[in-house]
């Protein structure tokens, strides 16, 4: 299965019927043979704007149908035009005393079968108006321009004016000058797969039409900066021997398929990065308007914009596959505002909380061996590594006399922010919410052992973990128990080695990297870090009763 | 090149600038180091809702930015969380005295970068909450269910609810209430390509992350139909787990990045076929949503829909990613009107016309070798077969009796139909279209000369050819001249065949097949089309004197 379609005969019929459950639409039935999409809001008072054409190329044409834009849309098999008798159904449909104006892109079959369907619409009595779009710069002007996505530009604009109540000479004159002004030109790195096509990949091309034919030239581009320069310099030649010197454009950045959001980004960028300054007003916001299937490239047309076009451009609709105009600006950039620079250790100095801080430090950095072994066991041997570069960064704090030492909210801030850059990893950060945390509940008034909680809590929040998950939390949420509970160092010291003591009973993590270890490579090993905070805490106890 | 980017490096800020130049955002300076994406509109009144993540899901979360979505947008490197500064920047830029509500997805670097931003915000006395979106039911509930599409969801509820007024414990209420109702799975046909990065290819794989960490489980569907019920199956048991029996859901269909157009149309079919009837009330239309680069595969996010829900989702907004929502409904469909059964033949009688054009048609059909031949000099050889099928139509009418040969305009009309139906080609329609003008300005009043003058109008309105591009037209203009200036029918076939014999002289064809042929392969060769017709019109005349 290379693509998600069903049967290949289908893919039309089954893409239509997608189509008509959200779209404002009806479809004719698919029996019928035909494949008619209608503005299931259309009243035929006003003049019915009519396209189509071979399948393929969606969201065209059929998207685009509904109030605003098209009246109905004609589709024949993929990249086949429609039968006369199809377009002449659809134009039966939908036209009522304002009559309707064809919307035809210039191949010989769209041509020639609109064409007669027009004539025999004329003979019922219908009053019928024709204007093809020719939008491809890419041709000699003698052999004829093919109509490229420049079509979505009239459907959109001969849409508005038809729903604003225009007559049909107004809306087939405002399509006719829309029209002349239109400039396309497509460029691909790779063909279209039609389904069950097994064609051999071509070479990048430019000024290639949308239904596999030959491009006019094979290109090599380097990268995507030089892809639109070798688009926009016969784009702008024949935009310039056409429109007006001081023109300002609508540019539409169509996606033929194939392209990813992000390439359409830096496309849409380099597009209007290399435009003359100030001569792009707006842009269809880059999606694909009129594909081909797969194809992996883009195409960039180009129409002059006053401001009736703009606001017929811009006005809302109710077809789906519209995108919506936005206007073209030079990126607006602001520097962010860095952090603070708070100057640290701006609080008091306590000698005692500073030995304990160089006891625990010191008890962490000569139990980097003995952890790194437990962590070996179940990850990837580096938690006695993590805490050695917390612990030094906190030594080297101590020594450079940068810790408020006699603040304790201030202090726990301070270390936090040392160990978010320092310590690195996961652990490093949710040491530093912890610790940001718990210094902000201290602020708050709460005591030690109910801010160290509240912290806990916001580490468990975005750290995903809960107590018997096989981590830090096992040792450190039955010490800041035993702290809230009235208990001393050495209690917190007890319970924290208890805890972690229990993590080698626990058969599954929870969370953290040991979640994705078998259980039986887990049995009998203790969390490295639920026992780096049990020898932390023992050493604050240690240092506290002087032992 | 495989790719429109430029440096691999670049991609992401590329992208940005892309965005930037059109959406109603400014970014960050690239030589910050972040890339923070703001509202430009936004005035800190409101909560503003911030989201961000890895880049390359595009356009989550950038081109969500915009009024009435979020109000900012922090992007990391390619499938890399921001850093803890970027997002602390980001709250910074947009938050007021109303607070933010950060949308986190449940991937370990966003949650504990965000979540060090969100405590760290606080400290400088932000308002800040945060909600974690865990959409993904791939996999088993203790792992962690992966953020996924369904947060565009979030983005747009809780963005509706800022914009609206709401304050920030009831934006975060909302958006939480939102998350617990999403359920998400993704499917893939292959995994997203990263600049430079030259994987293998994978199986196609159920319960995949965006970010190609492995799916769930290898498939193998047949067709789009078979994904889509692979997908659905947990997808539907999730929902039923969570959702009211009777909830109806919002459906999003996300395009992971390498879906042609064609491809999700015929997915959303599915989709919503398969749904339980009725369940379905919305869909997001499908779109990139949630990309991961390339990648070949889609995601289906359903969410129960109140009410209040719908508003919040219909709501227009700024954003350019956001693609609107639509209700869904079964298709409706409808039959076609046929053309009407006009009994042939319906007109008058008159045997000079019948004999006359029976002579025309034996001329046709037996010059159909010496056209054939002629043909082949620049074409495919069956210009005088062509002709032939369509005399042979017209004499078979004249037998059956089916001509309204004494009424000119409805004798046109006729033959035009069954020159449509039964010659085929290009020429069978231009010759259809010609008939049809022709006798549209006969029953006009017009004479006949001057009617048919009509009708060739309109045959290079459609066919696009002009005289002198080589065609049928070289021989016709020249009759219908002679014919309206008042000449005879001999005067008519002299004309004819001044015409079709000046087509050898006749370089460079302009249109029609011959266009494509070297101008040398051309040299003395009469144009088999307009030969065609200088012998019609020639035994037209030599009947009508009775030679």
């Amino acid at each position: 299965m290379d693509f998600f379609f069903n049967n290949a005969d289908d893919v039309v019929d089954d893409g239509l019927s997608g189509l008509a459950r959200i779209a404002p639409v009806r479809i004719s039935e698919r029996a019928s043979g035909m494949r008619l999409i209608v503005d299931r809001d259309f009243d035929g008072e006003r003049v019915a704007v009519i396209s189509g054409g071979g399948a393929g190329h969606e969201p065209a044409h059929a998207g685009f149908v509904g109030h605003g834009m098209l009246a109905a849309a004609v589709a024949g098999d993929l990249f086949t035009s429609p039968s006369v008798e199809a377009v002449l159904a659809a134009i039966r449909e939908v036209t009522g005393p304002a009559g309707c104006l064809l919307v035809i892109k210039n191949y010989t079959g769209d041509r020639l079968n609109f064409g007669l369907a027009a004539e025999r619409a004329a003979r019922e009595g219908y009053a019928v108006r024709s204007v093809i779009v020719a939008d491809d710069v890419s041709l000699p002007a003698d052999v004829g321009a093919r109509g490229l996505a420049g079509t979505v530009l009239v459907h959109k604009i001969a849409g508005h004016h038809a729903a604003a109540g225009a007559d049909l000479d107004t809306v087939a004159r405002v399509a006719q000058t829309t029209i002349d002004g239109l400039v396309s030109i497509g460029l691909s790195l790779s063909s279209a797969t039609l389904p069950g096509d097994k064609r051999e990949p071509r070479a990048p091309e430019l000024g290639l039409g949308i239904h596999n034919e030959p491009g006019v030239s094979e290109v090599a581009p380097e990268d995507a900066g030089d892809a639109v320069r070798l688009a926009l310099a016969p784009l702008i030649e024949a935009a310039e021997a056409r429109h007006a010197a001081d023109a300002r454009w609508v540019v539409l950045i169509n996606n033929l398929g194939g392209c990813s959001t992000q390439e359409m980004a830096v496309l849409t960028d380099e597009v209007l990065a290399q435009l003359p300054a100030d001569r792009a007003r707006a842009a269809v916001v880059p999606a694909p308007l009129m594909s081909s299937m797969n194809m992996h490239g883009f195409s960039i047309t180009l129409l002059p914009i006053d401001d009736a076009t703009h606001g017929a451009l811009a006005s809302p609709v109710a077809a789906i596959g519209w995108p919506g105009l936005f206007d073209v600006a030079a990126p607006t950039t602001f520097a962010p505002t860095a952090s603070e620079g708070r100057a640290p250790g701006s609080g008091g100095r306590e000698e005692a909380r500073a030995q304990q801080l160089r006891a625990a430090t010191d008890a962490l950095s000569s139990s980097r061996a003995a952890l790194d072994d437990l962590d070996a066991e179940a990850g990837d041997g580096d938690t006695g590594t993590a805490f050695n570069r917390g612990a030094t960064s906190i030594r080297n704090a101590l020594d450079d006399d940068r810790l408020s030492t006699g603040d304790p909210a201030l202090l726990a801030d301070e270390i936090g922010d040392l160990l978010a850059r320092d310590m690195g990893g996961s652990s490093g950060v949710l040491l530093s919410i912890l610790l940001t945390a718990t210094a902000a509940a201290l602020r708050d008034g709460e005591a030690f052992g109910a801010a160290l909680g509240a912290g806990i809590g916001r580490m468990q929040d975005y750290g995903g973990a809960k107590p018997g998950d096989r981590t830090m939390l096992d040792a450190l949420a039955p010490a800041a128990k035993a702290l809230a509970d009235g208990g001393s160092l050495g209690d917190a010291a007890q319970a924290a080695r208890r805890g972690a003591n229990a993590t080698a009973d626990m058969g599954h993590a929870g969370a953290g990297r040991a979640a994705y270890v078998r259980d039986e490579a887990l049995a009998g090993v203790v969390d490295p870090g639920a026992e780096a905070v049990a020898r932390l805490v023992e050493a604050l106890a240690d240092c506290s009763t002087g032992a």
